[in-house]
């Protein structure tokens, strides 16, 4: 299937809003989406943005019933390794399940490991839910390594009132 | 004992340089450590810098026995959750062994969060090593939690050779 990749501009908030909401809704999580289109378009696409993101497109006569022609998206933000150096987080990546098997998913995350390669990134990070078989799986056949399993890192988060309380000197 | 937190600059790059690799060696993975004094100057501190940093210094009169009075550090950058929004991870955190159990790691955690919050970000998020006991008590007691055990998050990583291919159309 014909389809383009390019980098999402602020008038693309409001389908990868929508997109960050079916991602949620698959991982069974859509309680926890707090962010809103207007969020994204401020921590996107102002000075010094948050993140970045690139969307999927397919032409006009493959559109969804719902009218959608943006039908995937990753987004991703530049990260460190005191390792490793200049790094690549990326965050989301996302192809609606009517458009999957095609190779799109495929393609934005080649599109962000090319962005990344080009700023002098020398590896990328990301996260994978571990019941997600066939993502884990299609991650490890592009030649990924689950860093959870082989060295032991776990990923921790301190949030809302932990934060605050954190924070008091 | 007396310690002092500040924000970390270029001429900080040797000592941070020294303690990442302490860090590591701790972690026992040192021969991954490519990163060089020279490479945190580049990347910490020149225009959109790829990190930011702090670090604990003692008075004189409490240097080591090697001389050195800068004697831990966090390393963090801005991130972002297409849940949450603006979000912060702390890739390192690191005290020298003679001068833990003082609250300087505490301190160091606290100024991080710190920032992060004056920036608008609702989280922090953190790796940890899955043995190192001391330091996930530590988080724990912090209200931190385990996203890896509580949700299923698995860390995955893409480098080298396999994100030169991954980048290739």
């Amino acid at each position: 299937m014909e389809f383009s990749i390019r980098t999402a501009n602020v008038d693309d908030c409001k389908d990868i809003a929508r997109m960050v909401m079916e991602l949620a809704e698959y991982e069974k999580v859509s309680e926890h989406v707090k962010v809103t289109q207007r969020d994204l378009e401020q921590d996107g696409f102002s000075k010094n943005p948050f993140f970045h993101a690139i969307v999927a497109e397919v032409p006009d006569q493959h559109k969804t019933k719902d009218g959608h022609m943006k039908i995937g998206y990753a987004l991703y933000f530049f990260s460190y390794s005191s390792w490793k150096g200049r790094a690549l987080f990326m965050e989301d990546l996302y192809v609606m399940p009517e458009f999957r098997g095609k190779g799109i998913g495929k393609a934005l995350m080649s599109k962000v490991a090319q962005l990344g390669l080009a700023a002098g990134c020398s590896l990328m990070d990301f996260t994978v839910l571990d019941w997600n078989k066939s993502s884990v799986d299609f991650y490890l056949s592009q030649g990924c390594h689950d860093v959870t399993n082989t060295m032991g890192y776990h990923l921790m988060r301190c949030e809302g009132e932990a934060l605050q309380k954190l924070a008091q000197p």
